[in-house]
């Protein structure tokens, strides 16, 4: 494998498909996910293991990650709510698990039924559980709503450090911060993740940014000046009408990859592939609504990315 | 006036309507300039001096301007491609006019069927008819393809710093950068605005950015880096599916101002007042579609711009 500068860590087949009213095929799932896997991703988001009757979407949860951990190369990562979401998750065989803190009370209330307390504390049972496996999984944080909530307003940033300085402490390998809403601007990005890095060191972990109100890459380019190496994304804009109330608007892989290779930035993922790989998106949920500036518009003439001179 | 920290220039009515196949009549156009002015835009291209053969949306520039200009606190704008048009657009009495030269050889011929030394002269008699007029109108200079060409590719840095050199001493008040292909990365944006500040110094003027491949926004956050406090855009993004060939895909100026004022930095315009100036556009030209994100998703619960303080 090359030299990469920044890990682009897909997040369409979780975050995306649960935003999708439809079911994806569970083998439809594994081609799409191989392809992101051929174009050059290696963190790959594949499900959520929550209620399948919260998210019927994601009820072959085990089933993807039992198979997409055959894939080789790819560090295969499920989003776990709780303590039961990450047994499933570890017995499946998950490389890495997600779980989501959130630092607004009301959104934390609403989303999962806990307090931030509440949440961290989950997040210390699941470490305890992963330090008594051999093979010792990676669990990760994401602080949902860190720039901002839709219930709440504005959210205390100190708060927001706080929390991530608990859930470092409780045991998580690494702490995200989540743009939920699509509130952050490039300021409060880069003031942000400079605070991380500064309390949390290696710690300090990806950037999660939602295009709600078209700041997704401007954000991008905030969080790069402060240091952030890896950043979530979904393949084809999947699940996120940005316009849509509700809707994740998560910022797309192809438009992310694109900004990144222009920049000079390494990703390792081959752009002309992970634009052939929409394909499989739309097999496995026909008319679904694909998103995207640089599948619509192609590359530039002449383009030479980043990533063309690692290999 | 309020102090404001970036100047916002408004294209829309020029960049965008004559991208518009349709023409907005005349008095649809000046009800909203007025209202793009009651917002608190302070700079607005209005027209373009052009053969009404060739864009027949811009025939009435000189009604436009001769209008215009008594909407109190704005200047107004024109772009011009010659020294016939600036006549034209001196005797309607534009405050300012802008002439477009570009960089690219084969994009120059085929847009304003000129060399780009012959555009360079065509700027330097436009600015020593400026120097005859009592009133002094200003003359800026904008580098079209200044980060790539659809048809040449990569267009040479040095030489598109050469080119604004020329222009600077040709008498041009300012000369922008314009990434008219959409094809800039924010590493580039960075570095020529950084070029051009250190080579015109005061003479350096503002950024004209497209979102053809959904970058425009990261690029203002590396152009404000480097020091710019000038951007174009458009209001509603209009004439610009960023999607279609041909389109222009202006950013869009509600999105724009919105980064802008989450980052602490005033632009003196009221957003509220701002998305609902679309209307006019809509009453102008019913049926045209708008863009952003902003207008679309709504300002975020317990947003307060910059410029609020700032009164």
């Amino acid at each position: 494998m090359s030299k990469v500068d920044i890990v682009v860590s897909e997040v369409g087949p979780r975050d995306g498909l649960q935003s999708v009213k439809r079911t994806m095929p569970t083998e439809a799932k594994l081609r799409w996910i191989k392809a992101l896997a051929d174009a050059g991703m290696r963190e790959i988001e594949v499900g959520s293991f929550v209620s399948p009757k919260l998210l019927p979407q994601m009820a072959d949860a085990a089933d993807v990650v039992a198979q997409a951990i055959h894939i080789p190369d790819i560090t295969v990562l499920a989003l776990v709510p709780n303590l039961k979401g990450a047994q499933r998750a570890f017995a499946a065989g998950a490389h890495k698990v997600s779980m989501p803190v959130s630092a607004s009370r009301l959104h934390s209330q609403s989303n999962i039924n806990m307090t931030p307390e509440q949440a961290i504390e989950a997040v210390r049972t699941v470490c305890a559980l992963r330090d008594t496996l051999p093979r010792r999984p990676g669990v990760e944080a994401g602080i949902s709503t860190a720039f901002g909530c839709t219930m709440e307003g504005p959210v205390s940033e100190d708060w927001v450090i706080e929390v991530a300085k608990r859930l470092a402490e409780a045991g998580a390998d690494c702490v995200n911060l989540a743009d939920t809403t699509g509130m952050a601007n490039p300021a409060q990005i880069k003031r942000m993740f400079k605070r991380l890095k500064a309390e949390l060191g290696d710690k300090a972990g990806a950037a999660h940014l939602h295009n709600t109100r078209g700041q997704g890459l401007a954000n991008v380019v905030a969080a790069l000046d402060a240091g952030v190496t890896t950043f979530d994304s979904s393949h084809a804009g999947l699940g996120g009408c940005p316009y849509a109330p509700g809707a994740t608007g998560n910022i797309v892989t192809e438009d992310l990859v694109f900004l990144l290779e222009s920049m000079g930035l390494r990703t390792g993922i081959d752009l002309d592939k992970l634009i052939a790989a929409r394909d499989l998106i739309t097999r496995g949920l026909p008319g679904e609504t694909l998103y995207g500036h640089v599948a619509d518009a192609g590359l530039p003439k002449g383009f030479v990315p980043a990533s063309a001179g690692a290999a």
